[in-house]
């Protein structure tokens, strides 16, 4: 068209009807009477609260040293670990009377969320019922089984400069997929934009992850949501996968005060054994991840790594590391925990990405690591790509493998069980254990035990469901993995 | 409760009022009057059409030599590669007037399919106005702006055991994501039952894609319903990336004729330059990927790789080859397309993976792949871990910059132009060519360049939009890439 003569003048005769002789000055200034119609500043359309926040209230997140979990020895108490949570979010309800909304499908209360209600009502706007529980007209936990709408909602919530979490089945939080990458584009996009303040973030949490559904089964289990979120700019994604309950609080604290991000936090809602006291757990989040150091007996020269990431994956890894030094003592041991997945991409492609020096640090240069990751293992494998050696890094993690089954079936069935673990770690330590054979039939030998005693009691092994960390060898501490081989024979789990 | 004696009783007393020794005999077999009462087989309810196909009848589809274009010369003729998939759906509408249909969110003459309203109409119930484009109440293309509606109609009809084609905005496939993902798992369950038969496969179609977009922006580059599929079992996802029109025909040919797969097909509606003859993209797709020789000159030694999937990857990266040929003449390139993207897994992973030896063959032991990608290099990255030295490959894809632009500055936004790849390629080289520091200016120069043309312009460089491989220096042949020195200057491009 911009070479058309006819069009162009077409296009001229039709600006030119809307007289801009009698609205712009020789300058091409825009005349004084028209510009004073424009509203001042603060009352323009872009500068409401509800287009543009403008001044966010930041939420008054309470001090979440009152919920945490006391945890003396690790793994040796079970708890819900979301139940935590919901305590932080009842007071946040408390301190935040008219900024903050829970946004869930129906799910509050089955995912151990209930304590809100010792505060605040779901929201209905219609007649309530003698027999609704917590129900009123201006209840703010938003209750709807519609992912969409739950997602739409606090979308528009945040984007007014208040404060949300979307709690959600994992599976399902793929509903919104398509809406979650418009809200990162949408933060991608207003990041450029000077005159736009910071937006709270989008916060999600889900549970009843794929490995423990109990009476659901194949449907339920997707943990495809992650895959969504991370091909999106590090400067507004996060992944979040804390182990038990002090970590969850940790991660919470951090990303319910946070602004400009879509955080994802992932762990089930089921009793599970928690790893770290507050303080552990608050540096643990703080780096991200790091070697537990008293899970190991690696020191500063590991055979292997056994690497994980979910709260799953931690038990099954943990539950390996404790089996291999029992059984293959020798064998030279590190754990490193991640809780933060974000720390694996490169600097280059996310703000929190270790640098190679800090990888090396926690997976060695060139030991085999064997990662048990709580989703599917092309999701770290993506951001390993480049990493020294990434090769050696063996993931394990979901494979679409699952039915209506027991939370250890669910592991066996995807080969991220505690056996397939330690197998893995006797195939690839640089030093293979004496026994290496005899250990590798003890693991087929108790998947068979397990197989066969799940098909007629419906059930896991008393020893696997009542599974504990065998012993603390030394108190949670986050010395940098030191030379152990001095104390090693003590510290062997019994 | 399996421990608890009270509730045991509780359970039998409940089993008990079904009168079990009234229905079954002493053996515990169904008592004959009753098993009577089932339908016979062929009339019993797993047995219907419309819950078990049972008997699919094989679409037909047309031979599709008539549609395919004429590619005298490689990159040089420019078409809608879609247009072409029109016309074989059009046919197959006609081979098959009971048994296919076409779901598309009202896009089916904007994607370029219109042939079929030759052919068909489009379905609506109610009643038509005179007004109305080829629509009528048994119309067997299903137009409705709604990718959810689209989605399970289709998944509806192919469990009776029919066919179709969903073809929509390549970002609004993710709308679908967590259907999709629910069909996967049908398919990966249901494969397991011998008494299911095949199920048609479920296609999609993804057109308009990120990188063309026209008068739409931002909120329409989301190449990632691709990443959603290949987390999915090897056994039921394939994904094809055609660079052309005989190749969309190649691949939908297959596609359409196909059971128990869901075929993701992604190619943009745009005039773009054609590559393959016919024959050539039979035999490219039968491979999966292969070596274009004629557009490299670096026979069975290259320094480099450049490898491509998708349209717009494999313009881009093709034009860096020419310019590489015309201005470093001595740096030996190898040029690889990929049209099926599961051959980059391994085969342990999906069945289409290409054995390490055959990987090899592709993009050597050792060489810097630059591997140019439709998608989000991560979806790459994840295909490549354990591959010989896949720290080699160096993947440019989608990154989330976009907006309202010229269809050469999103690849400039994204750094995935002819001048991102020749740069990189000079960088990674095993011999970098002489002046590599004066040719890395020249990239630079041209991005400038560009960046002050569109700027004033609106639209892209001339001898961008107009470029088209520089000369054919053999034929089209599927030789593997010999030894070239000896033509090698003959065959430079100009």
């Amino acid at each position: 068209m911009a070479r058309d003569p006819a069009k162009l003048a077409e296009l001229e005769r039709w600006m030119r009807s809307y007289r801009p002789e009698e609205l712009f000055d020789d300058l091409g200034e825009l005349i004084p009477e028209l510009a004073a119609l424009a509203p001042r500043p603060g009352r323009r359309m872009g500068a409401s609260r509800h287009a543009n926040h403008g001044r966010v209230r930041p939420l008054a997140v309470p001090a979440y040293e009152p919920y945490a979990v006391s945890v003396p020895r690790p793994g040796t108490v079970r708890f819900e670990s979301t139940r935590a949570l919901g305590e932080l979010l009842r007071d946040t309800y408390r301190d935040n009377p008219r900024d903050f909304r829970l946004m869930c499908p129906d799910e509050t209360n089955s995912n151990r969320l209930g304590a809100v209600f010792e505060r605040e009502d779901r929201c209905f706007q219609g007649p309530t019922l003698a027999s609704d529980d917590h129900v009123s007209a201006d209840g703010r936990v938003m209750e709807v089984l519609s992912e969409h709408l739950c997602q739409g909602w606090l979308e528009g919530y945040v984007l007014t400069g208040r404060h949300g979490m979307f709690a959600t089945y994992e599976a399902f939080a793929l509903v919104v997929a398509s809406m979650a990458t418009q809200h990162a584009k949408w933060l991608e996009a207003s990041a450029a934009l000077g005159w736009r303040g910071p937006v709270p973030s989008l916060n999600y949490l889900l549970t009843s992850t794929c490995w423990r559904n109990d009476h659901n089964g194949f449907s339920h289990q997707g943990p495809g949501f992650m895959d969504t979120l991370i091909s999106k700019k590090g400067s507004v994604v996060r992944v979040y996968l804390p182990p038990d309950a002090n970590c969850l609080l940790s991660v919470s604290d951090h990303c319910l005060g946070s602004t400009g991000y879509m955080n994802l936090i992932i762990i089930d809602k089921q009793p599970q054994l928690q790893w770290l006291d507050l303080e552990a757990a608050r540096r643990h989040c703080a780096q991200g991840a790091s070697v537990w150091d008293w899970a190991g007996n690696g020191g500063n020269d590991p055979d292997v790594v056994l690497a994980c990431a979910g709260d799953t994956a931690t038990l099954e890894t943990l539950a390996a590391a404790a089996w291999l030094r029992s059984n293959a003592p020798e064998l030279r041991v590190r754990v490193v925990n991640v809780v933060d997945l974000m720390k694996l991409f490169s600097p280059r492609e996310h703000p929190h990405g270790m640098t190679d020096e800090a990888f090396a640090e926690l997976f060695t240069l060139d030991r085999d690591v064997c990662f048990s990751f709580h989703g599917y293992a092309g999701a770290v494998h993506q951001l390993l790509h480049a990493r020294p050696n990434a090769a050696r890094f063996h993931v394990r993690g979901y494979k679409e493998e699952g039915t209506t089954t027991t939370p250890f079936d669910m592991v066996v069935l995807n080969e991220t069980s505690r056996y397939h673990i330690a197998a893995d770690a006797i195939r690839r330590a640089r030093r293979p254990p004496r026994d290496a054979t005899t250990l590798l039939r003890a693991c087929d030998a108790m998947l068979d035990r397990h197989r066969a005693h799940i098909a007629r009691h419906f059930e896991d092994l008393p020893e696997i469901e009542r599974w504990v960390w065998p012993d603390a060898p030394r108190p949670l501490d986050d010395l940098p993995h030191p030379a152990r081989d001095d104390v090693r024979t003590t510290e062997r789990p019994r």
